[in-house]
């Protein structure tokens, strides 16, 4: 039903597992090839996409139903594949995404409760399309809170909306993206983000050369 | 599948209609009789849902995807219906929304040519509820036009990005919601639009004493 496009790469987990450093990875081992790469992020990629990103993570003292929740997601992911994704691949570029739809299932759907069926009915109708390869970096949320807490001490942005959860929340969704990956094996391939950064890049960019291989 | 709310009032209609005025007038009869009323609209209602009429209104220089407006109307709907409406009735006060979801099938299905089925579904999971009566204010697009030009003129607002929409997509609209209230005789009643504002108001009011009276 949805249409595969091997082109389109996404980088999936929760906070703190590194999926900028693995981004920034497979970006250039792309571009060292000679393609052209588009970098992009969701909730956002388009500029209503990325307000539409403002809503989500501070929605100031207002309560964001579930269902709003849900729907904004995926009027930002409409957004941006119509905007960015599908005209980039079409011109042949390879689009590199730092979260996508597996998203929504881990967080608005084992998280949150919304029921999976209609996620999957968004999916299908206002995206219509999958990642060809899809690079679950996982990790414990104790070890995701450490290093988060060091961004924090470091100085980073205080926390929004969705990483002021409670940790059973971050469990939820570890265990909705490992249910992913379990019920997609081809598609989604799981990395142990519990290594220093280098490690796991080496290992994400190990995948990537298997998948163009296989691909060629 | 839906539930009838019966103290939900909903005015439905193109700019230009008068749903104001016949807002005003449906408030201040329930007002006279003692009854508690909140007034409201969609895309809007609490500070998040009016947020993204923000955006639904002035996307920039972006093209708004039909399926972003869709998603980002319900979204706005879903917070407004959970936040708004529920309570209200809940404590039995009377709702009266100027728009709901009758116009996404006129707007975001018939003018725009989103798939009915698709906004069917979008309503019963993230909506769940429908008005008691909806009173659809009728009026012909040539005859909307000088009105609202007439309101241009004294120094309204510049029109938004719906409004800059073509006539023909205002014909499609006006078919639209004439094809729901064909679907729907029981709920939606169709008034005239073309008289003078207190005529329509009038008109409003008698229907609405009809339907207190089968209520009771």
């Amino acid at each position: 039903m949805l249409q595969s496009k091997p082109r389109l790469l996404t980088i999936e987990g929760g906070e703190g597992a590194g999926k900028s450093t693995v981004l920034s990875a497979l970006r250039d081992a792309l571009l060292a090839d000679g393609c052209e790469v588009v970098c992009t992020r969701e909730p956002g990629g388009t500029p209503l996409a990325e307000r539409i990103r403002g809503l989500l993570l501070d929605a100031g003292d207002e309560t964001v139903h579930p269902h709003t929740e849900l729907l904004l997601m995926f009027a930002a992911r409409a957004q941006h594949v119509q905007r960015v994704v599908l005209p980039a691949l079409a011109r042949g570029a390879w689009v590199v995404s730092d979260r996508f739809t597996d998203s929504s299932y881990a967080y608005q759907g084992a998280a949150r409760g919304m029921d999976e069926s209609f996620i999957a009915e968004l999916e299908r109708r206002a995206v219509g399309i999958e990642p060809g390869l899809t690079l679950l970096l996982d990790l414990g949320v104790a070890h995701a809170r450490e290093r988060t807490r060091g961004r924090d001490l470091l100085g980073g942005a205080s926390p929004d909306r969705i990483e002021r959860e409670r940790d059973d929340f971050f469990e939820r969704v570890r265990e909705g993206f490992l249910a992913r990956a379990a019920r997609h094996p081809q598609r989604i391939r799981v990395l142990d983000a519990g290594p220093d950064a280098a490690t796991v890049a080496a290992a994400a960019l190990a995948v990537l050369a298997d998948y163009r291989k296989a691909l060629a």
